[in-house]
């Protein structure tokens, strides 16, 4: 079986729609203490403008303080080339572009059409030319767009290739508000490997409707070996209050290693970090079902 | 693809733990209503001891009172000889038969050995004989024991052929506190599948790790076609304090649905009936998503 890569988002999907800001010396120690507990990469945090998401108006400051860990990839969502300067001097492993296949939810999400932010997007690829970070191009509403319905699979593949055309080495497909079925993620994947073979594809799902993990099964079955998920499972999606959102790493790893799957992150230690992070950071439930159930190996004593 | 059956729990699984007695009108309507939105098997209560589970000591008179749907199997869980004469009474459609795999785990649930369960169920089976009700034969634990911990596949395939020995007409297996895999789920079922091609098998997932949905995909992979649910989610864990119970009806025929299989449930009725049970029955909040997130075709407007 293949080994499955874990990237964890938190500290960028989760935090930034936090009702508080969380102090950035507890950024920085949630970031090393994933680090610690080996998973493969991390979205540290977005170089967007302050005004426009004030829970991650310490980017810089984050992204100089943590440690970084030997074969950790440390990412940052940019939106522009502003972005990418600012990246570029804080040492980014990697930038993590974001355009959406659906014209609505892009224009909602950024404020411009999809070929603008490609534009945008080829100014940033040669802003970063020579610079030795890499850029992953992702690509929202994949599955589903909550404004327009369907997405056409052409036009996302027509994107992919776009992304690799600028220069992207990576590509995430991302259903930004779980509307994912698990066949739908088999054919779509079946369809990009066959396409792409050698192409390093990250799913990005929600687990708004329950899906998340079933969408994970499928996914690998169609041979992609790498996930995003939240730690805890925060994050959340702004058209379904009440509901869940990134699918929750520590449920994602215990899954995947009952299911025999090798993965470098560590389950008990992701485990401990999910529960000291719903204590000590963000100080209210999270949706995460194994801090509240326990691994399927913690027995219980049979008292009568 | 073939037709799913949905098979629905909640009046049995989900209020036999509620803090609250739900007053026999309420089960009443809340049965009517499901047979209504076109369930294919309804577990209507259990004739068991009032003392054991107070919440369900009007098992005869909601049997007598509910609306009988063509094609609904109305089925009623029983422990004994004199659970079954109360079915009989109660012209139930089926009854329900439950051993755990684990010795353990039945010596903590019905306080007897799994041989001497065996035995109480061939007396149940005499005396049913020739009455025209069904057995269903369940075995709880079949994925994974709280207190054991794995569970022998080999021991798995031997009851369900005591089983069927002794007239039972359908199995179930239960993932009683949702310790099950999405591969064990494929391999399992294959493996009962090859030996018994016609047997109508029901898979009975938990949710407790938030592998519930991905275990049904893998289940329908090798073949099974029933499965258990309840409304809403309703239903726990009492090894996991606030941790989710059964897989979620209303989150599984959305999920069947939009894969593209066939089913004689009703998605918006059940929607509606689990919002009303939230609401006026239980009046707690549910972990279902679906009636959180609503459904993937449930589109926003664009406002800018």
């Amino acid at each position: 079986m293949n080994k499955i890569s874990i990237q964890e988002v938190a500290t960028r999907d989760g935090l930034q729609i936090e009702e508080q800001f969380v102090p950035t010396d507890q950024k920085v120690d949630l970031v090393n203490r994933l680090g610690a507990a080996g998973v493969d990469k991390i979205e540290v945090t977005s170089f967007v403008s302050p005004k426009a998401v004030p829970n991650l108006k310490d980017a810089e400051e984050v992204m100089q303080h943590i440690e970084r860990k030997e074969g950790v990839t440390y990412t940052a969502l940019i939106p522009n080339v502003k972005g990418a300067e600012r990246a570029l001097a804080c040492e980014a492993d990697e930038v993590n572009l974001v355009a959406s296949v659906s014209e609505t939810h892009n224009l909602k999400n950024v404020r411009q059409k999809v070929d603008d932010s490609f534009a945008n997007f080829k100014d940033i690829a040669s802003f970063l030319s020579g610079s030795g970070i890499d850029i992953n191009g992702t690509l929202a509403t994949t599955f589903g767009c909550p404004f327009e319905g369907s997405i056409s699979e052409d036009r996302v593949m027509t994107l992919i290739d776009q992304y690799l055309e600028l220069g992207a080495g990576g590509i995430t497909l991302a259903d930004t508000t779980g509307m994912a079925t698990p066949n739908q993620v088999f054919r779509l994947c079946g369809k990009v490997l066959d396409k792409w073979p050698d192409l390093p594809l990250t799913l990005h799902f929600h687990n708004t409707r329950g899906m998340g993990l079933a969408n994970v099964v499928e996914g690998i079955r169609a041979g992609v070996t790498r996930f995003d998920a939240s730690l805890g499972g925060l994050g959340g999606c702004p058209f379904a209050p009440g509901a869940t959102g990134n699918i929750c790493t520590e449920d994602l790893v215990h899954m995947l290693a009952f299911m025999g799957y090798d993965m470098k992150a560590d389950l008990d230690q992701l485990i401990a970090i999910s529960k000291h992070m719903e204590k000590e950071v963000v100080k209210h439930e999270v949706p995460g079902q194994i801090i509240k159930a326990g691994k399927i190996t913690d027995l219980h004593e049979a008292r009568s």
